[in-house]
């Protein structure tokens, strides 16, 4: 089934228009009345013309992409954010051309120089390789999401609330001690702030607590290892009190609840857990876990309408340069499972 | 930094070659001898000249785009294919615009004209929503996976091996009676041969067996109040002898494993499971689970080759019309944890 390519000069002659009038409804079709335009569009469909948008990107500059770069997908917090980001296209029309980073420079850097070669209008950045000062050089507008964000806008989930939920409702649980567990975060990256705010908000209650930061592996077997330890520590040094736990990620309060049981048979009343995220594991544990939830969808959205703004702004014949960056929080959503009463 | 736009005169100028040699560099580089390429490439570099590929490929019809059209990405089969898909951009160059299907005829109509717009060179298509014999009309390169392919080429796992070994490990477990839990599967679409498979390995095998093929629910809750009853039916038909149940998923297996852990408080000699896919959740489950495991790399891997090879047949003078459709198959890989012995 080959497709004849239609030529304007085609539509000009079916419809009885001139070809500046079929130019005009490409490039300006406000320019014809709203009856001509249906004519047109109507001979379009008899003739199955195939729109050559590359041709108009070219024309008029605007390819209607936007560029992701992921640092992967198999955790499902980037796997779903890349669902939610590809969503808004029904909202704002702009296509994806999506990379996944190695985490080595050079290769994210040449990821970056093919989207720029293909004219993207705007960038979303989930990737940590590349540093934001180095990104805002490029000179595409550019929204970061959870990660380093010093020189571009960026939005994120307010993290630093998220882990007051997480104390505060440990604290509700009558827990005798608060224990924090994640790995070093660097101060200048958005997720540090779930240790800023599980610490602060233990202060503020003049609650007992404990922050274990330390280097939880990089692989699942590896995170698993140390989190054993981790859970023989805590046993030890704090046997017959109640033990309130705030895990960085669900994944690691899965693993966590995973060791509990198989301990007791059980999981037992001296244990309160509560993860982060509301990944799908917090639901598909064996005891479905109480955990911050991420508003996944919002973030996207936000992220796409923040970036959609930017990009209109430079089409703009005179584009004010923005003189102040954006970096938005999203409010996440406590979800009471059964870790916590 | 506003880059300044680079043009050909600037280029040539900077080289003192003629406008016609630095636009030869461009379409047909091999006319140029070595070194003046070398020359031009420093050239480009020193000038920071941005490539505009979009006017490439106006000029050559080679986009180097291939779309990817899946049904979600909250499934980690999907996002783990797309991780894969997108990581053989290091091999094969092309570059991908990702749409998520709604499931919707129409919009996943839209999202297919959207792609053809952009002239994408080829496809890949994991969601089942447009028939094969209308995806064939489109008169673009296509490889399907995991669903429907009458019309089209493509790549899927070996389903039917992949549960023949599942069998087979249950029958070496010494199960007394083996048992399939699976959805009513149509029987065009390739994991139907899993059923398929089972089934004719426990008949050629003189194994009891029972095929337990019923409507698992569409959201995570309902399946879980389904796969409860079944589960419930099973221990009530075949109570004190060993069970071995081959589970359509790693997702209904842990969530059977879970049902087990919590009646029994631990997994007992009864029972032995096995999954399909060996998704993260068969390696995070309170019992690591037996599984089929699907080599995801090498089926997107093949997926792009096969593509690929349509694609440049595409770019010859004188293509060869496809005259046969190519269906491969990849061979799963059993994985033995620990719900079997």
């Amino acid at each position: 089934m080959e497709n004849k390519k239609v030529t304007f000069n085609d539509i000009a002659k079916y419809t009885n228009f001139s070809k500046t009038t079929i130019s005009r409804y490409f490039n300006d079709p406000d320019s014809l009345t709203l009856k001509n335009q249906e004519i047109i569009a109507q001979a379009l469909k008899d003739l199955n013309y195939q729109e050559n948008k590359l041709a108009k990107v070219l024309a008029n500059g605007k390819s209607e992409f936007v560029g992701i770069l992921l640092p992967n997908l198999f955790l499902n917090y980037y796997s779903e954010m890349l669902n939610q980001l590809l969503a808004t296209y029904e909202t704002f029309g702009y296509k994806f051309l999506v990379f996944v980073g190695t985490g080595a420079e050079e290769t994210e850097r040449k990821y970056l120089q093919e989207l720029l070669a293909y004219k993207i209008e705007g960038l979303i950045v989930l990737s940590h390789t590349i540093s934001s000062k180095e990104l805002a050089s490029y000179n595409v507008p550019i929204v970061a999401i959870e990660r380093e964000d010093e020189y571009i806008n960026s939005i994120n989930t307010d993290n630093y609330l998220g882990a007051e939920q997480a104390a505060n409702l440990l604290i509700k649980n009558d827990c005798d001690i608060l224990i924090h567990v994640n790995s070093e975060v660097p101060e200048n990256i958005p997720s540090y702030d779930r240790i800023r705010g599980f610490r602060d908000t233990c202060e503020k209650q003049n609650a007992n607590y404990e922050m274990i930061l330390t280097d939880l592996g990089n692989t699942y077997n590896d995170t698993k290892e140390r989190i054993k330890e981790v859970f023989y520590s805590i046993k030890d040094k704090y046997p017959g009190i109640r033990k309130g736990i705030f895990m960085a990620n669900d994944t690691h309060a899965n693993i966590l609840i995973n060791l509990i049981m198989r301990e007791y048979g059980g999981f037992p009343d001296e244990y309160r857990i509560v993860g982060f995220d509301d990944s799908p594991i917090a639901s598909e544990a064996i005891i479905p876990i109480s955990t911050v939830g991420q508003q996944i969808d919002k973030i996207a959205y936000e992220a796409m309408a923040l970036l959609v703004s930017l990009m209109d702004e430079r089409k703009k014949r005179k584009p004010k340069p923005q003189t102040e960056l954006i970096h938005e929080k999203i409010a996440p959503v406590l979800m009471q499972r059964d870790t916590t009463r």
